[in-house]
């Protein structure tokens, strides 16, 4: 039940923002997608949507803009200068932006996009690609709070809730990042656990599947209990390499705090031996397998 | 619905003990109860149980005895020597071992009973004081196969459900261990991330509360939330000091094991830091003020 | 013995630059200096040099300059642009580059100098300013190949030994950064150990003069051991907020190279710890502050 | 010039204790040794000493009597029971124990000799066999004051150096946990600086030798220098396996104490790794294989 008639501007089809620009098509709303590849565009055209050929034509006038790109240098890139996000956007527009990055790049981001009269919301998301697709995320929101009621019915069409903090831009993305820190740190607690089972000739499912059961009983746990007993790295849901950027952001964002966060320097590490030897295009989750070499496990 | 007349031996009535023998005792089992200081069986002497007056005399010869102790020296004193439990058993008796100890003590006091003739279950079990009262408690068996059938009464009335492993009796304590190790990083990883966000003026409550119904919507993440954020850190569930013993118990295990587990050494400095702040008597999960100061926040 | 008549450009007078520049003008070299705050050239020029009052003033065409400066963005900053060092130097002239830069920085700037025709040598030091002062600085030198010998006579003049890297021009920064990372271990490991003496009342002092005496008999433990018993942190001869610097730059250049150095982040939290506490302007040897306010230490 | 003719008992002949007691006969003193491996002693009997076939053999009664050997439970064992050091030296005699052992079995092992009326002195050694045969041991001594002035002759014969610490059996002990701390963590330290070496293509052997003649010139860093980039790792000076005893003895020390130490746990994650992979028998400074690996570098 979209209560917006204008084009909504989307640009950023990777994993995530395929099943999210889906969801706003199949809701109703107009959309006008970008991508720097454009032949990813094609399933959203194909349900309507037009086909920007540049950032600055998928931006609306004074309308919504909504950014899910890769990284921070991505994001800098569509917001900032003449044909981008910021300038084009003008004054009342809003860019909502829904990338993972770090609080820094996002209050550089909203200040750009504020310096010409716009406003910005960051809105990252929790949930994979699969939640994405079944429109199940549930979106944090931070930044401007005049504009929150103009965005809200995109972010009913893509999640299961909404969460809104306050008028930092950057808050959004500090919950974004510390949630991430706590799966990361989930799967590798998991590994360690695992390993010390199995070392012990304890089958590693059955203990997986009674923790499970018992104090573990999340879904959170259980998915990774599953991807780590049975080696399920490949497709990655999530690729390691962005697994290292994820936790690299929680790093510089807790440098930046004067935060010690002693679990995410372990993660850093087990991650780097991960990618040392070679795993950067499994799923994250493959850093379990630095945690079984380290204990005389065979892989 | 009990299956066994004969009398039950029950050794050990501190915090999980007492809630466990009471269970047993509604459940209809004849109990025989002794703990160091007798007058915590007084309640259960008042619902039927016999006191006994000595360890030796509450050890049914060729039956069934659960001992429920705090340490791994009490279990050794309690089932060596020539008054213990391993010698009054005698032959075709059962020791069920439920406190929460190393595999090695398990072995060790699991060859005490087996030269006797006995056979010796290992069972701790997940759960705290409260879960036990609500007979909710999981239970790890590992050890002998032959008298398991004859135990399983015992564990049905003590908790939901009991998790069968293998014949080395160090096995269903190693399992346990894996569960406190996950439990106490859970801990860990919410301090460091509500510090992080505390120190970016986000409401450590509002994250928790976000985080809990979103990825982490188990009762154990949205139990330690509650326990960090609002600080109730005494009464104690469960006792820091008794934490180092768990998280030691895992790093000696790990250590026998060749196992590296670097999140358990990060917790095993964070309960140290904390133990040298005068923290010992407080709840576990107070090691989370360690982390906020470490982050400069007030606590 | 200067066999160097031309002009040689020096920028950056801070802690390091002004008794590496006196260094030079001594040792009968003609310098132009430049520094964003010109006051700290008033020596220098008093004794001789002559003072640019721009970064393009101080670059002699064709000739040497010299770069000091506090930070990877200060370096590019003076490198990069129209009136940079890279534009001004011009074909066939030498920038040496003395900074405590990241590898990555560091071919970057080359590659600006490069493209000019110019030659670009990394030449990051080793020693604290009293040692600068006594121009027993050891230089590590890599880059450019082929003016070595045009720039060795000036690192005779302000140091007591050159060592010769290959021609990447980031490899002089690795090693420096290696060497920096020896020194935080050292100073961490120390605080440790003597916070363990401490606790079990055993003179840190004691323990200090033991371990410098056998073991531990070189200069750098023995300054540490002095610095950190007496708690002689300020005045600084290292500030802690540099040294997150220099930890930082060791931490992502591993991070690049796909390197996990868990004593790295170890200290990297030790630092941030003390960093939260409002400690940056002290000696980065107060990093041992934290370590024995962890043990329960009065400090 | 020895001033004591008694028999002095020498209890434990490793790798230790073989140079000790050859450097005790050679400056004259009178030995009667013991070693459960009686073929150790021969070439001592051959030097003059004399060959006690039991441990009570090699006490002298109201004399001194000095142990060496491997572990705690080995010390424990030879100086309790009725035919111990404790029970036969008897009243007015010394029990100098110079094995590393942790503080605790000092002090336990000191009170059964003061039971019996007798003096105890603890006197672990830095510096291994090499410096032993080269009568260049530094010795820390700690214990009872009354009869130091009879024991520094002996440790005249051995050693370069004796440090008086105070009454606190246990104090010696921890001074030199505290040294193989700082030892272990130099190895972890150069292994991980070295492997970022390799991996960005700079010769380990190189930065070695820069850093060992510049900030780290002390024989210790050249000496490990020196076995890990030429991967000397058998014969082992120190078994990786003992290596594992002594940090477990400095962890649990400080657990003892409430002392975080974060640099020994890197440590013992590094050694388990180490010894996952089976290299318990090679020198401890093999644990930078496991750095090595980490960094995806062959080894």
């Amino acid at each position: 039940m979209a209560q917006i008639t204008d084009e909504i501007g989307f640009i950023g089809l990777g994993n995530m923002g395929v099943p999210m620009a889906h969801a706003l098509i199949d809701a109703g709303f107009k959309l006008v997608v970008y991508n720097r590849t454009s032949s990813k565009a094609q399933p959203h055209v194909e349900k309507g949507a037009r086909l920007a050929s540049t950032v600055a034509d998928a931006v609306p006038r004074g309308g919504i803009v909504i950014t899910m790109v890769s990284d921070d240098a991505a994001l800098e890139a569509v917001v900032g200068g003449e044909d981008g996000v910021a300038a084009r956007l003008g004054s009342g527009g809003v860019h909502v932006s829904m990338s993972t990055v770090s609080p820094i790049t996002s209050r550089a981001v909203a200040k750009l996009v504020e310096d010409r009269g716009g406003y910005h919301i960051s809105a990252p998301v929790f949930g994979r690609p699969e939640r994405a697709a079944a429109r199940q995320l549930w979106i944090i929101m931070s930044g401007a709070m005049k504009p929150r009621d103009r965005v809200k019915p995109l972010f009913a069409a893509m999640g299961q809730k909404t969460y809104e903090f306050g008028e930092d831009p950057g808050a959004a993305n500090i919950v974004k990042l510390i949630n991430n820190f706590m799966i990361t740190s989930a799967i590798e607690v998991i590994s360690e656990g695992l390993a010390l089972a199995e070392k012990n000739n304890i089958d590693p499912k059955q203990v997986a599947s009674v923790l499970g059961e018992a104090m573990f009983n999340c879904p959170l746990y259980k998915s990774y209990f599953d991807i780590i007993t049975n080696r399920r790295f490949t497709p990655p849901g999530f690729r390691m390499e962005l697994g290292l950027k994820d936790i690299d952001l929680v790093i510089s964002t807790a440098t930046d705090s004067r935060v010690p966060m002693p679990m995410a320097t372990v993660i850093h590490n087990r991650v780097l031996q991960n990618l040392a030897k070679g795993r950067g295009d499994l799923d994250w989750a493959a850093v379990a397998l630095g945690a079984f070499e380290d204990a005389g496990l065979k892989v």
